[in-house]
This record gives structure tokens, C-alpha cells and sequence, in this order.
């Protein structure tokens, strides 16, 4: 951290981080410098097992929040924040807001959420859906075979296929499972435009929905809005009217303003009201601009249990397998695409516990002294599924040529190698449309803890790749966006990139590059091309996971 | 071991089990009572590293041994068996010889063999090459190439594809690399003839030669002899002249007299002269009359760090994929049919060892608490090639079906259920082909270290398989063909079915017969057909053992 004089008065923003367990608040200045940050627990967490005060077992897979740990915790990170500093409250210009996605609940017209009445409380459908909970398994696959039959125009933007943990599968799920809270909610919205609809009052005609959830999560588009009545129409005769009816809001950018702190909210949090606040995003989007990449072309990878690989265009340009394409949907004024890759740290800890090993360090050093392509190993690294480009859940991974001289640091290299080659797919798919990738920053923890993956990517990718030393990327990037929703004469910015340039980029010169070996593209040329091989094999490899032995 | 009285007159018969670093003698009555047994190591062992000395360094993959050796640790073991049992040595009716194979040499007319003469004992290609000896990578795929552009009858017998540790290739290579001992040479022999010539006298005009040796790793067949003179003619202008005038000898099946042991080697071993001395045999052959099982349709598996499995049949019928069939190759009277797992027991150490586990106890037991099919993960165990029925050394092992979720436990069980669905896949081309299997009895090693692998064998297979408790089939095996050789009226015995069941077989009663479970058939059917679509799939996965990363 760059030191921070008590003395300074230049505009201040507060990022607000809402993670799966906790939230994160942060206290950045116009010219980066963090001059506070503190974190908060949510009282109930996760709720997985049973919803509080139940003795009823909630089936698996099944993941929900308490809406008002949100506030109580927001509440208590920010007062714990501006306490640890000595910043006046008076610099604070800007709010923003990043959250889980797709996060959502029912609300009533006023805000508050469906589970928050007492009638309601013991109703596991009325609760705040976290984005990890997958009860609409069944409702997803009606989706996804009805948008197939019809061939609808949104299909394209989501690379063919629709997500188990999205919007539309969730609200879908409780409209069939429980329609008595269906017919009590007066709103569905996203728990990061609640969030944000909390801070600037709960009135429905203040409620702002971020262009980043809608058009991710929730099928919208800024040409087409959300998917046509038709297609809502066939998949449940109430679905046309709930998202005519009861997803009110007008529609922005994260960035754009959303409205003023309101007096209540300011008083809750130690905060002057009239404070901006930004339109909400997704976390991991957030940390686009936490690292300062506000430019089109440059890939921010968020590397850690999965990652998300996001791009800004100029350009909209459908990508075949590429899930998400929205206007303004990562930062107002680009076309902002995601990717991801479904397992990656999670893989690697995976295959340490599966050898029975305690530290990568001696086997990161074994599988970097082994040559490019670990000796005839190679590896699909779909103990996940597959998000993209293949954006399939059920695919599984693979080792491949095996021999009895093969070692740990064999099947370690060739995970590493396979993640890289599915990066490099990615990649190659964005310039073969048409769409320049011309810089790679890579963030989130993962980087910092496996500094030979990331040699690796380099290398397989024959391109200089960016470690961003933050590993709070969504929060710093919370904070670029509340500062630029403040606006010009209260930031002293003129734009996002100016902001996300003094905010958060590295300075020049302090930057940790990793360099590619380019006698190794050669020899990674070859594997590459026997991965896609091996990945193209999918269709005819048995599907080995539906084994009846119950007779 | 049944007790032995010493008063007992009954005729006994001596095996000689030659193996890669000892040998070992059996002592062995017609009612199958082991009286003694003694194994001596070879001095030289395998020759590997460099000659005796001499400081030069042999290439990778080289491997010879001193025939001297065999004759030393014989006599050894023959005075210790002796030594060591009361009985009389007028007793003993018969001699059985089983030896590795293909382990050849080249000799003087007079059996001298020429690493022995002093001129020679330092050129590596005048010394016994050893089975495992792999210098002959280059000839190999000449005669391949060779064969397969001719169309060759012999190919069939041989499922398309001529071994690298056969004869052929093996005196190949010495004819191109050291000529000099190729002219020097004037018999060229399998080992376990030699020792067998050695045992009856050494004119050449005594020399009896092995149809299983000759059949199984010499392309000869009763019906054509040799591959023919053109095909020799074809691959060096020297060998059709070599196989007409330097490979003297009559043909035998194993359990045929070869002659009568010499004066001088009665005299060496401390046995009376003229007992008879069957022609030899190949060591995992042996182990068919080694474990009682000389009627057709039986399919003895020896199971050790891989495995052969042999059946004998009174028909001739060639099946895809088997890679010898051989008209008294192992039996005389029967074609006898040779197959084998690349990789069993080597398979599942390397495993252990990946895991870094150092016992199977606990991955056993978990495993065998999965059920049928490891939770969708799928094996494919040709981490050392896969010999029957693809007979492809060059191909490589696999996991398929890998989730997050994937545990040692599911590997080692996948790993067990690949080799099971292998061995089926080999019963299944017998039994298509109309070569009836209707008994399996398992030896070796491996079965009684390992029961969970004969259980998941019967329940693949769906069939019982009897496990025969003997660990020295092959030594039981040459005794019985001793005894056997000796004649009906020395030995009681009216053929060798007879001579086998007395002296070899289980008491009826005493078996140990794992039985299959039926509740398991009707997964397993469905995991073997999603096994035999990733073997169909071999050829179009990237073989991966080639990257070039020197640039």
C-alpha cells in the first residue's frame, strides 16, 4: 500500500464486496491508495443443511441466504472501517457494490424480502437463493430443450445453452415448487440490485438493475430486453406476467449511478447521505476494473478454485461457446464477454489429496523439470464439467497416456498443461472471431500460490501474461465503480479507464510480467493440438457416470 | 505338502524350472508328493550393465546370461533337492526342463556355446541373449513390415505381429551387428533346447527341439515348418541359408522324450544314467500341466506382474488378436493357445506407488465398498501396451471419467475392473470363435495376494475360477512332464491328463473356488461395453509418447 497522509482531502470511494461468507469493505482514493478495509462474517452463512430453527434436512444442493445478514454485516465492515482509519466520512463520494450471481430473492413492493415475514420464514423457496444453490435441475433442462426446439434469438448469446445457477431456473423453480410465494412476491430481483436498492431507498421506482446480472444471469439483452413473452409463455402460463409485472427497474451499467445514499442507509452506516451509488456487478466482473483494465482487449483472469476469464470489446460478435456477451454488462460503453474454466484450483487440490501428497512444492518443482507434453501424459482437466467453450457440466476428466514409468509430477504437469491448453482454446476462439486479445492480466489468488501454472499459460499461450498483485480485485474494483458513479466533478475523473488507471493499475515499472519460452511453443504447439484432439473425442467417449447396480 | 514316507517306492520325477535369475528343482512322486525342492541363483545373473569384465557400458534394454550359469546352479540344485530328501535316486524316472523364452544363443556344433570361447566371451552378441534382450527394435519392425506387405500364412498364428524378444529378430540382429559371430555360429538354439541337449548328450544329431518354443517365438508350425525361404531371403540374404543348415534338431511337444540323461551329466548331477528327459518347455506353459489342468477348454491364468492366460483346444481356429496357437505347443495332442495381459501386478504396484500409498490393505478394502463400475471411472490398464488382442506395445494406459469427487479408492478398483474387462474381452474371442473356455483356474503369484482382483474377475466374467494354491506351477509342470517322458510302464501314467490330475491337481474337496456374484452382471455387462468403446477408440487418440521439445 502506497502511505497515506491524514492530511490529504482528495475524494475517497467505499467498495463493498459480497462474497459467499462474507463482505468486504474497502476505502480507496483517487489515486489508489486503500486507506481502509475490514471484513465481515454473515450471521447465518451458507444456510445448506436446515433453514434456521427447522429440523427439516433441506435436500442437497440446495443453498439459501438471510437478506438481512447482508445489511447487519455491511453495517458493522464499514464502521469497523472508517474507525480503523482516520479519513473523514465527508471524502467518501462514491459507493459501489459487487456481489455472488446469480444471487436472487422475492421481495415485496417495498423491499422486503418474502422471507423476512413471519408467514413465510419457515418456506425454504422464500428465501434468498444463493448463486451455488442447483434445486431447479429439472426446470434448467426444460429451458435449455425449449430454447433449443425454438432456436431463440438469445440462445447465441450464451453459447446454446442456459445455466442451472441462473435467474430464470430459480424463479422458475419456486413458481412450480411453491406457488403460494410466487403469488406473494410483488418483486424478483438480483441480491446485488437489492443490495443497491437498499442503499438509495426501497421505493420500486428507485429499484436500478445492473445490465451485468440481467444480461449474465437473467437471458437480457440491451437490443432485446429480457427473452420474448412467447418463449416465457410456453415454459409456465404465469412466467409472461411476473416478468411483465414484478421485475420492475430501469436497467444500467455497473458505473452508472443508481441514485443518492438515502438518509436511512447514512445513518445506519456513519455516512453522510447523498453519497452516489453505483449500479451493482457481478464479483468477479468487479475485478476488471480492480486491476485496473478498463481497455478493450486486455483478458482479466480471475484465477482460483474455477476461473472467469473476462474480455471488454468494441465489438459484439457471437462466439461459438463463449456463455456471456453483454452490452455495457462489465463496464458502461463495452461489449463484455466471459469465459470460464470450471475447475482449476479446485483440480489441483484434487489431485494433491488424490496423491496423497500435503504440499505442491516438491511436486510443482518434479513436474517443471519434466519437458513440455510430461512425457506422453496428457490431461482433460473437466473434473468439473466444462464451462467453456464446451459448456457442459456432465463432461468428466481424463488422464492419457499412461505408462508404468509415469510419476505424480507427470499427472501434475499434464493438469497444469491442460489447464493452459483450455485457456488457449479460449483465446484462440476470441481472435478467430474477429476479436482482439492483446493483453492477459491474471489476478485472484491462485497466480500468487502457483506461480508455475502461470509460467505455463505463458508458455503454451507463447504471450507475456500480467500477475496483479491484488487478491481483492471485486472490492478494489467496487470502489473504481462507485468513484466514476460519482461523477466527474466529484471524482476528478473523466471517464472508467482514467479511474481504473489510477485506482488499481499496477504503476509502470512495478508490474510482474511473466515472459513465454518461445523455444517451448513448438514442442506445446503439438500437445495443444493432441488436446484438442482428445477434447474433440468427447461425443464418442462413454458416458461412464449412469451405471445402474441397483439389481 | 502331503507327508512322504521314506519307505515309498513309487517312481518321482525332477523338474527343472529355469527362470530369469535362479533355478529352481522339484522333487515329485506320481501322487503329487513334493519330496524336496532347492533353488540355486545363476552367478552371472542378468548380464544388463556392462560383460564381466569389461568396463564397456551395454545400451539400454540389452540383457544376457552365461549358459556356464545354467549348468552350475542346475547341478547345485539337483545335489541340494537330493541332499535334502531321503529318497533313493534310482527313483527318479524322469526329467522335466522348463526355461524363459525367448532366451537363445548361438553354439558350436559340439553345444559349445561361443560366448565360451575365449575369442568371443567379449562380444555381447556371442553370449545367450535373454528374453527380455530389446536390441532388436529395428529388425523387428523390418520383419513386421516385411510380413505384413507379403501377407504371410504365418502371420494369422500370430495375430498379425511379430514380438521384439522372439527368435527371429533376435538372430537378426546379430547376423547385421557382429556378422563375425554370426559365421563363428554353427547351431542356433532356444536355450531350453540346449539345456536339454546338454542333459541327453551333445551331438547335434541328439539335439530335440521344443514345439512350443519353436512354435510360439520361431514361426514354425507342424503344418509349414518355418516361415518360408523366401520370406528369410526377403530380410537378409544369410538367414534362409542359417535356418536350413544351422538349426538342426527334431521337433518334439514338451512331455515327449528328448533321450536319456548322458553319463557324463548323471554323473555331474549324482543320478544314475539313461532316465529320461522330456523335451522342453516355456516357463509359464508349464505351469498348464503345473496346476492339474491338461484337459481342453480349461484356460490357466498366470497371474504375476502380467499375466499369460492359455487354453488348450482340439481344435485349430485362429482367433484375432491371439498371438500364438500351436499344434502341441503346450500339451501334445492339443493346439494350444497363448494370450496375456501386458501389465497386472506391475500395473497395480505402479499405482500403489503413484498414490504414494505402500500397502493395498486399506485401498482394497475401500475400493471394494464402490460399487460395480468405480462410480463412472474408467480404466483402460495398458500402461506396458496391450499384448492380447491388440497386440500393440506402443499403446498407452488411460483414466477416463475423473470428477472432483474421485478418490485412490476409485482408481485402484477401475484399474482392477480394466484388467477383468481384458480378460473377458480374451474369453469372448475364444468363445465367438467356437473355442469353448468352461473352466478357469488362476496361479501365480498375484492371486493369492490379491483376492478382491479374483473376485472382480469372476464377477466381470460371471463365471467361478478356481484358484490353484500351488506358487511353483511351472516347476510341478516339468515334473510332470518328466514323469511323462519316462512312459507308461515307468511311470504308471497312461497319458499326460492322467500324469497331470494325479500329480498336480487340486483334491477334489480341497479347491478354493471363488464363486460370482450374479447381482453384479447386469452393471458390469454395461461397464464392459463403455470399456470396449474406449478400446475401439484407440485409434483415434493422439499418441502422445512423441513431442519433440529438443527445439
Amino acid at each position: 500500500m502506497n502511505s497515506v497522509s491524514s492530511s490529504d482531502q482528495t475524494p475517497i470511494a467505499l467498495g463493498l464486496d459480497f462474497g459467499t461468507e462474507s463482505v468486504r469493505a474497502v476505502l480507496i482514493d483517487c489515486q489508489g491508495r486503500q486507506h481502509a478495509q475490514a471484513v465481515a462474517d454473515y450471521s447465518h452463512g451458507q444456510v445448506t443443511e436446515r433453514l434456521p430453527g427447522s429440523e427439516q434436512r433441506l435436500p442437497d444442493g440446495f443453498a439459501f441466504q438471510w437478506p438481512a445478514d447482508w445489511l447487519d454485516s455491511m453495517q458493522q465492515a464499514v464502521q469497523q472501517a472508517i474507525a480503523s482509519s482516520d479519513i473523514a466520512p465527508e471524502r467518501i463520494v462514491g459507493i459501489g457494490v459487487d456481489f455472488t450471481s446469480c444471487t436472487m430473492l422475492p421481495t415485496l413492493r417495498n423491499g422486503t424480502p418474502l422471507c423476512q415475514l413471519s408467514e413465510l420464514r419457515d418456506v425454504p423457496m422464500a428465501w434468498a437463493k444463493l448463486w451455488k444453490h442447483h434445486g431447479a435441475v429439472e426446470q434448467t433442462e426444460r429451458i435449455n430443450r425449449l430454447a433449443t426446439e425454438r432456436a431463440d434469438s438469445f440462445l447465441s448469446r450464451y453459447g446454446g445453452t442456459i445455466g442451472l445457477e441462473w435467474f430464470f431456473p430459480k424463479l422458475l423453480e419456486t413458481l412450480e415448487v411453491a406457488p403460494g410465494v410466487a403469488e406473494a412476491a410483488e418483486v424478483w430481483l438480483e441480491a446485488g440490485d437489492w443490495l443497491v436498492w437498499q442503499l438509495v431507498g426501497c421505493d420500486a421506482d428507485q429499484l436500478t438493475r445492473s445490465t451485468c446480472q440481467a444480461g449474465y444471469k437473467a437471458l437480457w439483452s440491451s437490443d432485446e430486453g429480457y427473452a420474448n413473452t412467447d418463449f416465457f409463455a410456453a415454459l409456465h402460463p404465469e412466467l409472461n406476467l411476473i416478468v411483465a409485472n414484478k421485475m420492475p427497474g430501469v436497467m444500467r451499467s455497473p458505473g452508472e449511478a443508481a441514485g443518492k445514499l438515502s438518509p436511512a442507509m447514512a445513518q445506519r452506516l456513519g455516512l453522510p447521505a447523498g453519497i452516489a451509488v453505483s449500479t451493482a456487478t457481478i464479483d468477479a466482473h468487479s475485478a476488471v476494473p480492480g486491476v485496473g483494465a478498463a481497455k478493450p482487449g486486455t483478458l482479466v483472469m480471475v484465477m482460483g478454485t474455477s476461473s472467469c476469464h473476462m474480455l471488454n470489446s468494441v465489438n459484439m460478435q457471437p462466439v461459438n461457446g463463449v456463455a456471456g456477451i453483454v452490452d455495457g454488462g462489465i463496464l458502461p460503453g463495452f461489449f463484455g464477454y466471459e469465459t470460464g474454466q470450471a475447475a482449476v484450483g479446485d483440480a489441483f487440490a484434487w489431485l494433491l489429496k488424490l496423491l496423497n501428497l500435503t504440499s505442491f512444492d516438491q511436486l510443482s518443482k518434479d513436474a517443471m523439470e519434466l519437458p513440455p507434453g510430461s512425457d506422453g501424459v496428457r490431461c482433460l482437466d473437466w473434473m468439473n464439467g466444462c464451462r467453456t467453450p464446451l459448456m457442459d457440466g456432465a463432461l468428466t476428466g481424463m488422464f492419457h497416456g499412461l505408462t508404468l514409468g509415469t510419476t505424480p509430477a507427470h499427472l501434475y504437469r499434464s493438469l497444469l498443461e491442460a489447464s493452459a491448453f483450455g485457456l488457449r482454446w479460449i483465446v484462440e476462439l476470441f481472435t478467430e472471431a474477429g476479436i482482439p486479445v492483446d493483453r492477459l492480466v491474471a489476478t485472484g489468488g491462485l497466480p500468487h500460490h502457483n506461480p508455475a501454472l502461470v509460467q505455463v499459460y505463458a508458455d503454451v499461450l507463447g504471450h507475456a501474461i500480467e500477475i496483479h498483485p491484488s487478491t481483492q480485485g471485486p472490492a478494489v474494483g467496487a470502489a473504481v465503480l462507485g468513484m466514476v458513479a460519482a461523477g466527474t466533478e466529484a471524482s476528478g475523473f473523466a471517464d472508467i479507464e482514467a479511474a481504473a488507471t489510477a485506482m488499481a493499475a499496477v504503476p509502470a515499472g512495478k508490474e510482474t510480467i511473466v515472459q513465454p519460452n518461445s523455444e517451448l511453443r513448438a514442442a506445446y504447439d503439438q500437445c495443444y493440438q493432441q488436446y484438442r484432439q482428445l477434447a474433440d473425442l468427447r461425443r464418442q467417449l462413454p458416458s461412464t457416470q449412469s451405471i445402474d447396480s441397483s439389481h
